[in-house]
């Protein structure tokens, strides 16, 4: 079971030379989700020899320009390199809207399907799922119809204990019915209770994204023992009130949200530029949530967990 | 009289980490005009050190990602930096259906007016005046509704002729009128014509954009004697049929026209990254026509006359 998120913008709005606006490119058992795609997105997937075909998933928290705008762009290059794969669209109601818009007065249309799926202010509302993973939305309190995202690796089969199967003398060929949950009855009609049997599949490695937001307390609740939070602080403590003014965090807030859930690993991001030196962010966190990075673009975090 | 080109991006529409989409800065008598603007540009402003708030006219010749997907980004950028001067946007109908879907659905307001134009199919459609320059949309032939453009410095006074003005006893306070091409008469009642007295204003620095189009055989009768021209040639010799089918140009289609038209300066552009040496390109224009030059991103061309 592996996960792991690539940084490929962690800026705030205002563009910069050197810094891009928000986009990540999860992968999760193989498969790859893009979170958010502002402008430049495409070159930053070039520039981290990111397989473009290989995205199955995008999934837009709002529709904040430095969120979304590099999305056209990406549409199109889909379609010139010849995808038949459908695309999976997922995000607020305003996304299809606009999309919809964007490729009709382009001209462009695209050789594979766009399949929408239209966020919802419903806490843990689940979006997607396959055999590989499963996306939860969560709403965030921003200026506009905002959703974090969690994505979990899909629960695995239940372990063997080889002890007790060797006791009930149990043939092989039921071990699949057992690890799929099922008890099992004996010869002479005995039924063995399935947790006799086996133990509980490992917890699933899970990723959570909160970017834009303000502090939020009910979070916490949505996201419990994440692996890993990216949770943007676009703010340092001095301009505090400026972030409550623009329904933005800090770092602070970030760390609070990070440590009443119990993630292993906090990511922060979503920069304003103002801060030459993001130090002082980290600095502010690390006294609050002890497992805090500042996330850097062109850098991949990776997670992993034995089945 | 001054005008200068920037070239900010001149690649094709498929997307590459060192090449950018079509977008270019006129400057003319101090004006900033943007001719088109694919994903990036905004970045590729800052790169050039070009004042963001100098730009009051953005010239889009039609609604291909590569043209103009980098737009909604730079005029939520021009809001975050708090403009007031109205921005002219100047493009195919299709223009203002899109950006006004696209600030809606992003929830952007902007603090400064804008003003659409929209071009038609009309040759030399004047589409902006003030009183340094001159805009004209011309069409071109593409898959979508496309125009070039053409860019006039303002035609300046009439010159004064010193002797025929001493000749005369013209007195200075009478200059003026002279050299606005009126008519001049003396205390006795002769009348002496403009012509006798003046010369004509030196003729204006010109500058032609088109791209993308197919070889276009009206155009020379359009932009005749500019002092430069950019031209798209998507291909080179090799890949003619692909050009005619995909309505693009050739090197050789881009020379033949500057040779037809006559203009002081041809830029070759909208450059297929199938081509890792341009060479090929220049090298074919070149027989055809001798003033030709490879746009090259970053850089800016500069033409003057004395007025």
């Amino acid at each position: 079971m592996t996960l792991s998120v690539t940084i490929l913008g962690c800026g705030a709005a205002t563009p910069a030379a050197t810094v891009n606006p928000s986009a990540q490119v999860v992968e999760c058992n193989g498969r790859l989700v893009l979170i958010d795609c502002g402008e430049g997105t495409q070159v930053q997937l070039r520039r981290n020899k990111i397989k473009f075909t290989r995205i199955q998933v995008v999934c837009i928290s709002h529709m904040h320009g430095d969120h979304v705008f590099g999305l056209p762009g990406l549409l199109s290059t889909f379609h010139l390199l010849g995808r038949r794969d459908p695309l999976v669209l997922i995000g607020p109601p305003a996304l299809e809207e606009w999309v919809r818009t964007t490729l009709k007065t382009s001209g462009t249309w695209t050789c594979y399907p766009l399949h929408f799926v239209a966020t919802t202010a419903e806490p843990l509302h689940r979006v997607f799922v396959d055999e590989q993973l499963s996306i939860y939305s969560f709403p965030l309190r921003h200026s506009l119809p905002t959703t974090g995202f969690k994505i979990e690796a899909e629960v695995g089969l239940r372990g063997l204990r080889p002890d007790a199967l060797a006791a009930w003398n149990v043939p092989t060929c039921d071990y699949r019915t057992l690890q799929l949950g099922r008890d099992w009855t004996n010869e002479d009609g005995v039924v063995v209770p399935n947790a006799e049997l086996t133990r509980e599949p490992v917890r699933p490695l899970a990723y959570a994204y909160a970017s834009d937001t303000a502090y939020l307390p009910e979070l916490p609740a949505w996201i419990q023992g994440v692996d890993a939070l990216y949770h943007e602080s676009t703010f340092a403590e001095e301009h505090r009130v400026l972030a409550q003014k623009t329904l933005h965090s800090t770092a602070v807030d970030a760390a609070k949200i990070a440590a009443e859930a119990g993630v292993g690993q906090l990511l922060l991001g979503h920069f304003s530029i103002r801060y030459r030196d993001r130090g002082v962010l980290l600095q502010e966190a690390l006294p609050v949530f002890e497992q805090t990075l500042l996330a850097e673009e062109g850098k991949t975090y990776r997670w992993m967990r034995k089945k």
